[in-house]
């Protein structure tokens, strides 16, 4: 199913625009992350772009970005040993695995930084095909918040806290 | 049971002192919250005098500093209508009902912020006086976190996240 042609790097510079536009196709959604529809390319780059030891990489096919995701501790000192992980992927390579791959690719890396665990704080409730993709590479829910997120078109709905052990 | 003396006012920079004294016990005991060990005050205050449009209040008895706590959405954007608090209480005021003097007065406070639920990601599951304190005042946990916390004397131990709308 993955296309053998995407290739799975570390961010540059260069990738910004492409990652903006997906970012910025899936902030006006409003449908699976909280970041707040018209957010500028500079809030956008401070929401996505986390420091050291924080990491952002990129998924692309020759020169277009398809997808991206940040990885870094989902909490500090006593609690940094499990990994938060948040991924994109454009709207028209979904279906070709690339979150999959990002997925894959962002638990060997987690293991390799050294982190036990990876937690995801707000998987919304709604996103069928992430929650499928969560639960085929080991997550289980381990818990939910009520009406903790305001869909843009289904209005209150819940998120979903998933982890798994690496 | 709570000392009618007990004054829960907004920080002011006067208050620093005290309020670190508390923290850095807080900190230095790394059995409640994650914050890392050896923190400089710096640091500290880098952790709890969270910025506008966030608040951090203290309870004070005539000038000595009691406890305190901090409160502002929990997550941004599409998810901003739910807040957290955090909280301290000085070892020596600890049973005089101060946590729940806090507690009540950020219940109240984030209701009239306009936060329509209040939530905690992180109680340490070995709290117990802490989980006692929320469940009467309507929180449930509605998720658990397993070994999300590096205890100073029990090693791992589970996260719970509590809730409750307000």
């Amino acid at each position: 199913m993955l296309n053998v042609q995407v290739e799975i790097r570390r961010f540059v510079d260069g990738d910004w625009p492409g990652v903006w536009e997906i970012l910025h196709s899936v902030i006006e959604a409003g449908d699976t992350y909280e970041y707040p529809p018209g957010a500028s390319a500079a809030e956008g780059r401070a929401l996505w772009l986390v420091a050291p030891p924080a990491e952002v990489w990129v998924a692309v096919d020759g020169g277009r970005v398809l997808g991206s995701y940040k990885i870094g501790a989902n909490r500090i000192g006593l609690a940094d040993h499990v990994a938060n992980g948040s991924y994109i992927v454009s709207t028209e390579a979904r279906g070709r695995g690339v979150g999959r791959a990002l997925g894959e690719h962002s638990l060997l890396r987690a293991r390799e930084l050294g982190f036990a665990a990876m937690q995801f704080n707000a998987v919304v409730s709604t996103n069928t095909s992430a929650l499928r993709l969560w639960r085929s590479l080991g997550f289980i829910i381990v818990g939910t918040v009520p009406n903790g997120f305001r869909h843009s078109r289904f209005g209150l709905v819940d998120f979903h806290i998933m982890h798994r052990f690496l």
